[in-house]
């Protein structure tokens, strides 16, 4: 498969993620004086990880369904994927991740009596500390987010060995990410993913913005840790990343 | 398989869309004066998803499971579909969807104390500017409505495609409309399908068969985008069509 | 298989359905003083749709994983069941329905300030009129009850058609009759299976077990539409059925 | 598969399990002053049974996934595990649910203007009477866990039994936790799991840890009756075991 198709998909798939996951918090998770009618956290969960389950059944086959600097990482760290492929993938991300908060602030603000939203997680932006949806601390947020991130690559390196049923990988992914967001989003609003952090922060600005380091931070760090520690702790072969780093 | 067999599919399918989505949202959304027991907006969603991904494994190998005259159009024009068949395809899905409306409209009448639903959304019909359920203006449920088919198509297309897993279509294109829905329902009510539109438009008159052109312009737009655009985004070969046609 | 075996996971996945589908319903459905705590109609609507899903995945090899008279009758009417197994496998769906309503009924009974429930829908009961959980009438649950179940039964034959994906039907139809108790909760509380309404009508007694005769005839109809044009209508071939038949 | 990397994956399940499906209740289930907004009993059911579903296809063909001391009793009564490792694996996912709760309660306890919980259900613990969620009392409990669990390993033993369809198994499993809490959680608020039990329970204290006899007690013994009826009832043949005892 060609660099550029690949790239296409992954710009696709975050764009997908990023306007999906955030557009159902942004535009549907609460309907104002009609409670229980909107989405809540537990449709917004249902979201983002349905997003990457569909989408991961789509071009899963063509890029990888990354949609995600952490994945993206975590795999090259764990030998499945090429080192001169990562920059190029984790850019087309960000740039994905971008380009579909800026057409989710466009819609969100067709609102009839539109006004700028601000408090925690405002605009579906990521935050600890004063901007945690839930009023969690930094260390809160830290741990949360490091600790799912791991457990998020460890499941897509599992899920995606050789030894795993093949064609179930993009529903155990997305699934994975909804139970992720079913406990992260009070602590954090639910990141695990650089891109999708720094899409809706571009456009909230304030502490949004001064805060995303941790959004890299942590979801790197936490991919980190399960891609060089994953074949030590399952016992995977070498023999089994060349077949996979071009599935 | 004959035409006869495969419109037969394609009616009941688009049937089975129609009633069970809008049901869902005419019967069940909101229980008056119990908060949190109606599905809203989430069951509603789940509802459209679900009636497709179940009808598409039932008769997807029958007719290739459209339901949605966008479908059929987005396919053709991604040359996985014969162009002597889009007419009566469409025609056939119309139909179906307007038999949905038409008995799910008898059923919502034997309600004790029924009174003729009005406002934005009412009837599950969709709309935009003051027939949007969260007050959305045209621009808004313009883009929404052109995207996100786009991206219905584009995941149809590519789940189809000789290099996708077998089996798992019907589970990602269900669950496509369902994350769609739980982002496009407060804009325009969510369509991304003509028929969907067309049926319950007819039966509560009004703004929303006056605004019924924007639901047959934009989610054919949008699958044009998608048809003509899938093989150069993906790489996708040509050799790939014949065998698909006919699935 | 032994005809004794098939029994058993008939009796085993009919107790199963109707104690996790009516339990979610009598249990957990609604947590007084916390809106939106409880599982609601959505809920309920899983819980009976997975109940299905599972245990036609666990016993489905064994018996079929009907679980349900009406799908008995279909499949019989359909030539996918041989007829002199009708009857002991109604019967012990039946038995397995009354026994799971009777454990409920213990289990219930055991909530500190227990009283019996009363008014449309306890107990999970089915009904119509002023039994019918949001007041609709004979005719509106006789439409609903009459269309969903042949329609139920019309996936059924599909999704087990040779020519279906193999592995995919029990998720199809548990799938089918969550999206079934998403739109007709509200009208009868949602039958579409005479055992599971006989089981909690013996307990209920009063006006549900007078309106149980609805809850019968109207699932055995739909099923033998079903049943009986199945086949013209999809274009099935004889040929099918012997394969099928012991599944 | 070594004994080291199979216990690896058991704490990484176990952990998983309760993080994320105590997480999910502790941190997510009630929004104050929000009502709809937090993910209620049907987003924690949904968080254990998604985190089951996931894990168990991530490490399911390492140590088959277990996650559960009632679990592994119920296999090796069935034949299908080897008595020589039952108290390995109990041991680490016991070990594996206590650091879980531990880390869950450092991140709860990050919250701005965190108090200890306390009450019924308190820090996600199970108990019965005056601490069950929903005032039932020991026998309703003693029913539903017993009944519960015995038909959990029921589905498991099915599911993963030679005649059944491959790759389903985690999908049937995972759902079928999820449908168990739907019924469960105001009863117990669902264990069916001695080791989710313990977990909360030590960090808990009080009422729970002198109620954790129960959640022993009656998982093991529904998990007994599962494993050593299983395959009088289904006609299961001795055959099948040997290929399946190193799934």
């Amino acid at each position: 498969m060609k660099l550029g198709n690949r790239l296409a998909a992954e710009f696709i798939g975050t764009f997908w993620l990023v306007f999906m996951g955030c557009g159902a918090a942004v535009l549907a998770a609460k309907v104002d004086g009609e409670p229980g009618v909107g989405i809540g956290y537990l449709g917004v969960a249902l979201a983002f990880g349905l997003a990457v389950l569909t989408m991961a059944y789509a071009v899963g086959h063509i890029s990888g369904g990354h949609f995600n600097p952490a994945v993206t990482v975590g795999l090259w760290l764990g030998r499945r994927f090429a080192a001169k492929d990562v920059a190029p993938y984790v850019l087309t991300q960000v740039v994905g991740a971008v380009v579909a908060a800026g057409l989710l602030s466009v819609v969100a603000r067709g609102r009839n009596g539109f006004e700028t939203p601000s408090g925690p997680g405002a605009f579906a932006t990521n935050g600890f500390g004063s901007n945690s949806p839930g009023g969690f601390s930094l260390l809160s947020g830290l741990i949360v987010e490091v600790l799912l991130t791991a457990l998020f690559v460890f499941v897509i390196l599992s899920v995606t060995d050789t030894r795993a049923e093949k064609g179930f990988g993009p529903l155990a992914i997305g699934f994975t990410l909804t139970v992720i967001l079913l406990v992260a989003i009070p602590v954090t609003n639910g990141s695990v993913n650089p891109a999708r952090s720094t899409g809706p922060a571009l456009f909230a600005g304030g502490e949004s913005l001064s805060q995303l380091w941790l959004f890299w931070l942590a979801p790197l760090l936490g991919a980190a840790v399960a891609g060089l520690s994953y074949r030590f702790v399952t016992g995977a072969v070498g023999a089994a990343e060349p077949e996979l780093t071009r599935r």
